[in-house]
């Protein structure tokens, strides 16, 4: 399963060169991840009172062509990897107007318990969600 | 007592009119909040591992001139009332180079039980450290 | 005319009080604000190509109840002011689930020749929009 | 040649994780590299009026522990390879206080003609002060 949530670049987006700051690509990938989840069937809010967390321990952006204030982006999120501890992520964001990549991604997050902070094994109801998303 | 912390303002703090975008002060507000705090012998952390928090509940701002990538700033925090349920401040944002008023602001907080979110009273050992920082 | 516009709250928009950072809501009024300028017929984008520029000059905030992740948030923005060189709005974020007003808000911002940076007349391609969409 | 850092955590920093937000790291990457460049002689704003801009092109991130509220850290910044078109950093964020690695990080920036937007080679007035930090 691929996701795809739209963004559009805000003036606060923006940098002096008048172009999307890269760091918030970063952001945007997170706003993909959530949405992947959702379509799997899991929030983040249900995961957290579960007592998991979801931290993201690699990421990695290459930035082919700039964003700028007002375009309307495509956030694509693919799945990659799952094991019971960890899942990764590919993203694209491309610009609708004219299906321009602009910034390519990777992403590595573990499961975590928010109360130990230890990397811990993803139970079975949500497992199971994210392992028929992956296919 | 009025607090001065230093900023420099980074690239990413830029909005594509090659100018700090506004919304940023608001940001830096709270450096000089903390700040204050921190000289009037109080730090966040203390005060929230007390079950304390201290959020805003107004916030207003008059942009006079503005600041640019790589401009070292000066952040005054000037306290204007105290109560032992909330306190305000002032500020002022000023360019190191040339004393250039850039920004004016204000806040309103109020102190607030973690555990019930409700505002409650500040004990004595906060507030007599705050009500010598006012004088 | 009064604009309503979506905004779904991201992690990255949260502080550790685990509620939406103050400041963010001053960035989501500018949402508010371009989507009224869009409603009312008129880009960001092409008054920059004409070259204007519309800065705030003042902004304030009532923070009433906070936001948390993933809540679905209406941004409303509502004229209340058009002079040719000043242009006056109030902002309401409300929660979609229950209808919960947030946050209020009030910006004045300015008409600005890219150019000179100084105050300008708006023309009257734009103003009669602006004059329109305040009725 | 390293450079070092220092930057100290704000409330604003943080996420409902109650540590860094994960994305503020690539920002405090540029901070690093812009203290890089002035320590080697060379100012962003300096590059930008000669018409070069300085863009990234990817960026990577380990992370190893978390940051908090109100943490000083130290962001360190180390050359690791220099043409005449581009540049390679690696960055590494520690905590003042105890020393603990938290994150490392990569970036690839290239030199670029503000008025064209392509790859450009950089003059020689920058490009032997890069060289000589870099050895």
């Amino acid at each position: 399963m691929v996701t795809q949530v739209n963004h559009r670049v805000n003036f606060y987006d923006t940098d002096a060169m008048a172009v999307v700051h890269h760091a918030n690509y970063i952001r945007w990938f997170e706003i993909g991840r959530v949405e992947f989840l959702r379509e799997a069937g899991i929030t983040l809010n249900e995961l957290m009172k579960d007592g998991f967390v979801f931290p993201i321990t690699e990421v990695s952006a290459k930035y082919v062509s700039p964003a700028r204030f007002d375009d309307e982006l495509i956030i694509e999120t693919i799945p990659t990897a799952l094991t019971k501890v960890k899942m990764a992520f590919d993203y694209r964001v491309l610009r609708v107007l004219d299906g321009t990549l602009l910034v390519q991604g990777h992403t590595q997050n573990v499961f975590t318990s928010r109360e130990t902070g230890m990397i811990t094994r993803l139970p079975a109801k949500y497992y199971e969600k994210l392992k028929a998303a992956l296919d």
